[in-house]
């Protein structure tokens, strides 16, 4: 059940990504620069690289594109011949990848003509499957890619039934639902970790970027409002008798909302991996991009702020489009217009009363030990 | 525009795709037989392996299927560790992969019953795009299988404007016609071996089975119902003035039937592969199939029969699948319905008269040079 909205409508993820693009935007640099030195340092024939998570929409061949164009800068300025490109483009089995192959040929027509001259071949292969399990085969990635996906769990965390009123670590949580949600995703994390070990090449890189918090009560996380808002309106519809208690009760979002040290640990705990860099980034949803200095190969969070534009960004609806298979599924199609109309009164009353609703994004950059 | 009828409707190419199903069996041990002597020769931890023009339906993952099971068998006896799969299904970019990646799950969970004990794992992906272009990196597959694919061109072939009354080389063509769908085929079957020359490891192998005939006249081919027939019933339209004669006769279709001397022919042209087998099969529309013997490491084609059972075919349909999209994009989708029936009937007619209708496949195994 769990996939974005599909198609090209209203509330489709591809028409209501733009948090997600922006996350890609202020985090690629990141990401560049670590698969340019990964070229640099090793000069090979072809690169392999995967983006996991990759979703349908424009936002899909993006990191593809700045990733190919940024190797390419260095490939010309050192006068080397042209690379093979072998790109692996991984979602769950839902995912609309009909939609991504046809976009492909076009996507492969401009980005030819913006490099210009000798370049690729590029290899483009789709991928169906959690990335909680092995996806290829050992040793045979060079560059691992995941932005806005990481946060998902591979299930709703057991025992959780207790968790009345929320459908998310929440104030009036107990607090065993935060360590269950926890040991999911330590759980979750520590295997992503150990499968891509087995999969990338040594020496071989990985950056990936998920939603997280600063403060290490996970009830006070800088993104409480992704899904307490949807609670809150889930909770007058349950005042109102529309929607069952007991329903509502047993719906959890399988979502994780780390701190950095919590990302660290599981780091450290798998062992195979250096971990250059591990930076928090902040998007304020109020039309606002704080962005965070860059630190490189330091593990300590540090925030900063930079300015950029956002401008008519529909945060109701991105959730819209993220959550509302998992929702329909639960308590079916019938209730879905009027939630989300709630919802959406909710956030922007929210977004009325503060000024900055930040979004926490934290960003990790790992080598694969030699 | 090439692509077959999507979706799991009547006239789908799921559910008519019955004929090439039963070639895949017919041919399927030359692919079993390759794969497993590549792997007990070498004893690889890994084995890639892809399936050009895959289609979706039951067909997909057949050939996938049978050849991991044979391997499996190998490797139990010879008492070896388990291997990683590495499986990549090719098609156009219009082919529903959705489907294909949604029967993935079920598909393995059988497959590891089958097999039973230590297996796997199986990595699969998609490949959008043609197969005479590049698909793969230089030397990262083992091998290559393709089968009912390799006799659709890349293109119509170019100045066949004076091919009236048919849609395929006909007895009415001009010799012109016929020479300008051999030279296409020579074009596009070279360039298909150059690229997978270039993807195949040393010593790996390709299994490639595509219609042909046993006639060196390609207008008296095996299989001339196969679009001959066809041709009749847009004719009958065209009489009637249903069809403009016009746009009947500017419609041609980009598929060559080839003998087996032009199939070598090209191998020995392009220079990197050994031919081991070229055979031809035939299979008789008429409810029964008949087999060739199998001639291991000749190439000369030799017919032979063998029985088995092919019931309730419907050739009709099988045509209609494969061919509605392009005839919708020439002709609309107005006239369909009553083209079809028009064929059905003129089939039933034809195969009433001929007790043997039979389809010729030609199955070619070949080894990359070392």
């Amino acid at each position: 059940m769990l996939h974005v909205n599909g198609g090209m409508g209203d509330t489709s993820y591809a028409n209501n990504s733009k948090l997600q693009r922006e996350i890609i935007s202020m985090t690629c640099s990141i990401a560049k620069e670590a698969l340019t030195n990964f070229y640099k340092q090793h000069i090979p024939t072809s690169i392999t690289m995967a983006d996991l998570g990759c979703s349908s929409g424009q936002n899909t061949l993006m990191i593809v594109s700045y990733l190919i164009k940024h190797v390419e800068e260095a490939r010309q300025k050192l006068h080397q011949r042209p690379l093979e490109y072998q790109i692996f483009l991984n979602d769950l089995h839902g995912n609309d990848f009909n939609a991504v192959f046809t976009s492909l040929p076009s996507f492969l027509e401009d980005l030819e003509v913006q490099i210009g001259g000798d370049f690729g071949p590029c290899f483009f292969h789709g991928v169906p499957g959690s990335f909680y399990i092995r996806l290829f085969p050992t040793d045979s990635i060079h560059f691992f890619h995941s932005s806005s996906s990481l946060h998902w769990l591979s299930q709703v965390p057991m025992g959780i039934e207790n968790n009345k009123g929320n459908i998310y670590i929440g104030s009036t949580s107990p607090k065993s639902v935060a360590e269950a949600y926890y040991k999911q995703f330590q759980k979750d994390f520590l295997m992503f970790l150990k499968c891509r070990a087995e999969e990338l090449v040594m020496g071989g890189h990985m950056v990936l970027t998920l939603v997280g918090r600063t403060s290490e009560d996970p009830s006070k996380s800088g993104g409480y409002y992704i899904w307490e808002l949807l609670g809150l309106a889930l909770n007058t519809m349950v005042a109102e008798g529309i929607v069952e208690e007991k329903k509502a009760d047993s719906f959890n979002i399988p979502y994780y909302i780390p701190s950095p040290k919590e990302v660290e640990a599981e780091v450290v705990k798998e062992g195979s991996f250096i971990l250059n860099l591990l930076k928090a980034s902040s998007i304020n949803l109020n039309h606002i991009v704080r962005e965070t200095d860059q630190q490189d190969h330091s593990s300590s969070p540090l925030i900063n702020n930079s300015l950029a534009n956002a401008d008519d960004y529909d945060f109701a609806k991105c959730i819209q489009s993220v959550a509302e298979p998992l929702l329909i599924h639960h308590f079916g199609e019938e209730i879905m217009d009027e939630l989300f109309i709630r919802h959406k009164i909710i956030v922007a009353d929210c977004m009325a009363k503060h000024k900055i609703m930040e979004c926490i994004n934290l960003t990790i950059s790992l080598t694969k030990k030699m």
